[in-house]
C-alpha cells in the first residue's frame, strides 16, 4: 500500500513529509473509489450521484451520494483534502499536543461514509479514516497523526450481526497490534455517546481512533505500518457489513419497525449535531455544508418519552446500547 | 399584574427579591395555562398531556405536551422555575455581566413553546419568556434581567401572515415603549439563524430580547413595567397567530408542501441542537431531557442540495429567510 518514497525516509525533512501528504491523498482517493463501488454493488440498483467542491481557505473535496436507492434511503461518501489556518475553537479542540507545539496551519484527507438503509432490519453504518498534519508558520510539520473508526447502530436487536461486525473489526485490528481492537472498542463505546440521553450510546459501537502517531510506546509502529492498519479499517466494511446487508435485505417488517427506525434515527441526528467533533470541525473550517451534513438521514422523527413494553424488540435494542463485549472469543473487552 | 408586595418596594432589600422571584413564578405558571387554554382551543380536539418533574439540583417543571392533534402534530408547552450553581460552561455563556459581579447561583423561572402544526399552510410558532438571577454565594443577587421572545417559522410563503404576525407584536412592544419592536425585532433576526447554512434564517422573525434589566439607560423602565411588557409577549400568540391558524386551517394543500415541510423542519432541528442558547443552557444544567428537546418536530427530512425554480412558492419561501421590514406602517426597522 504504501509508495517506495514514503517508506525509504519517515523522520527528516520536508521532501519526505510532502511525499507522506501526496501518498495519503492517493490513498484516500482510492479508498473513496472502493467504497463507492462496494456501496453500489451493495445497493443493487442506486447510483451514485458526484459534487466535486474547492473549500476557499484551501482544498476540497468529492461527494458522491446515493439518494433512494434499493437497499438504501440515502449513503453518502465523501473525500476531501483540505488545509489552511486552523481557526482557534478548532485548534484548542484538537487537544494541546498541536496547539502547544505552535501548529497553527493543517493539513488533513480524509473519507467518511454514512449509510443509512431503508429496511429496519439492515443496521445503519458509519466509516471514517483521516491522515492530519499540523504545521507551524515556516511549515514545518509540528505533528501528524491518522484517526479514523467505523460504527454500528442496529434498529433491529440481531445480536448476531452485532458479534459479526465486531469480530471481522477485532480480526482486522489483530493483523496489525494486539492492542488496537480491545482500545479502540473501548474508545468508540466512549466517544459515542448522548450524554445528554442518560449516556444512551449512539448504537452498538465498533473501532475509534484518533491522534494515533508514529512510534507511540502503546504500538511502535512506524508511519506505513499505521497508514497499513488505517487502510485495512476503511477496508473492512466489505466483510463486517456487506454479508449482514445481504443476511436482511429480504426479511420482513411493518410499520412499527419503520417507526422505531424513524425514532432511533432521530438519536443519530442528535448525536452528530451536538457531540461529534468531525461534524462540528467541519462547521468551524468552512467544509462544504451539504457534504459535512451527509450523515445526517433523509427522514427522522421525534417521540415524546416513548416507554417500550419490557422483552419487546424495541426495549431488546435499547440493551444493546450499553457497552458490553460483542467478540465471540470472550477475550473482548470486560 | 403585579401584586402590592412587588410593586411598592422594589429596589432594596432581600424580602421585595425573594417576592419578586415569587411574583415571577405566579406570573408564569398562570401564563403556562393560558396558554395551554389557548393551544388546546386552537387545535379543536388534541389534548394536552402533563408531566410534572424535579430536577436533582433544584427546582422543576411543567411539561405540557399535544401529540398527533387536529390542527397540531406536536405542540409543547413547558414552564420550568429552576435554581442551583451556575455550571462554569453556561456562566461564561451568559456574558461578563453575572461573572464579574460574582454571581455564581441562579435562579430562573420561564415558560417556553413551540408548536408544529400538522398542515404546511400553517407556520411554525416559538414563544420563550423568562425572569432570571444570578446570587453570590451569601444570597445576594448580583443581577436579574427578564429575557423573551417570539418568531414565526412559514413553510409556505403567505406574505400577509408574516405582516400581521410582525404588527401584533410591534403594537404590543409599543404599548410600552418605541425602542422595544426595533430593537427587539433586529435582534430576532441576528439569533435565530443557522450560521452553518449561509446564515440563512430559521424563519421570518419576530422579536427576541435578553438581559432586560430594571432602569437600563434605552429604556428606564421599572421591574414592573419591565414584567409587564414581558407579560404582554407572553400573551400575544392569541391575537398574533391565533388569527393566523383560523384563516389557513382548511386550505388545501399536497405531497410537494408536506415535503417542503418536512425538509423545513430539518433547519429547525439544526438551528435548535446547533446553535439555540437556550437548549444548551438546559442540556448544561440537566433540566429534563425530554422537555428540553420538546421543540424538536415529530417529523423531519434532509435532502441533499435541493434546488428550487425561481418564482416557485419553496423559492419565495426561502426569499422570506432573509431579514426584512414587515410591518405595514413602514416605521420598521430598514
Amino acid at each position: 500500500m504504501t509508495s517506495v518514497s514514503a517508506s525509504t525516509t519517515n523522520t527528516t525533512g520536508a521532501p519526505e513529509r510532502v511525499s507522506r501528504r501526496a501518498e495519503a491523498t492517493r490513498w484516500i482517493a482510492g479508498l473513496h473509489d472502493e467504497l463507492t463501488a462496494l456501496f453500489g454493488r451493495l445497493d443493487r440498483g442506486g447510483t451514485f450521484i458526484e459534487d466535486r467542491w474547492e473549500r476557499p481557505g484551501g482544498g476540497g473535496g468529492v461527494s458522491r451520494v446515493l439518494i433512494e436507492g434499493t437497499t438504501f434511503e440515502k449513503a453518502g461518501i465523501n473525500r476531501s483534502t483540505v488545509m489552511g489556518v486552523l481557526p482557534e475553537l478548532a485548534a484548542r479542540r484538537l487537544g494541546g499536543h498541536g496547539a502547544a507545539n505552535g501548529g497553527t496551519d493543517f493539513f488533513v484527507t480524509g473519507v467518511s461514509l454514512v449509510v443509512h438503509p431503508r429496511s429496519p432490519m439492515i443496521p445503519t453504518v458509519h466509516l471514517n479514516v483521516r491522515y492530519f498534519e499540523l504545521m507551524d508558520t515556516d511549515g514545518n510539520i509540528t505533528d501528524a497523526w491518522f484517526g479514523g473508526g467505523t460504527d454500528l447502530t442496529p434498529t433491529y436487536p440481531f445480536r448476531e450481526d452485532v458479534v459479526h461486525f465486531h469480530d471481522t473489526l477485532k480480526a482486522a485490528c489483530d493483523r496489525h497490534h494486539s492492542s488496537f481492537y480491545p482500545r479502540f472498542k473501548t474508545w468508540c463505546d466512549e466517544y459515542f455517546v448522548n450524554v445528554h440521553r442518560e449516556n444512551e450510546a449512539r448504537g452498538a459501537g465498533g473501532v475509534f481512533f484518533d491522534h494515533i502517531r508514529e512510534g507511540d510506546d502503546d504500538h511502535g509502529l512506524n508511519v506505513d505500518a499505521l497508514q497499513a492498519f488505517v487502510s485495512d479499517i476503511g477496508r473492512v466494511l466489505r466483510d463486517a457489513y456487506g454479508p449482514i446487508v445481504e443476511r436482511r435485505r429480504d426479511q420482513a417488517f411493518g410499520e412499527r419497525e419503520r417507526d422505531f427506525q424513524l425514532w432511533r434515527r432521530g438519536r443519530y441526528v442528535e448525536f452528530n449535531l451536538v457531540h461529534d467533533r468531525g461534524t462540528h470541525f467541519g462547521l468551524q473550517t468552512n467544509a462544504r455544508i451539504e457534504s459535512v451534513l451527509m450523515s445526517l438521514p433523509p427522514l427522522a422523527a421525534w417521540k415524546y418519552s416513548p416507554r417500550f413494553e419490557s422483552g419487546s424488540f424495541e426495549a431488546q435494542l435499547l440493551d444493546m446500547l450499553r457497552p458490553q463485549t460483542w467478540v465471540t472469543d470472550g477475550h473482548g473487552p470486560a
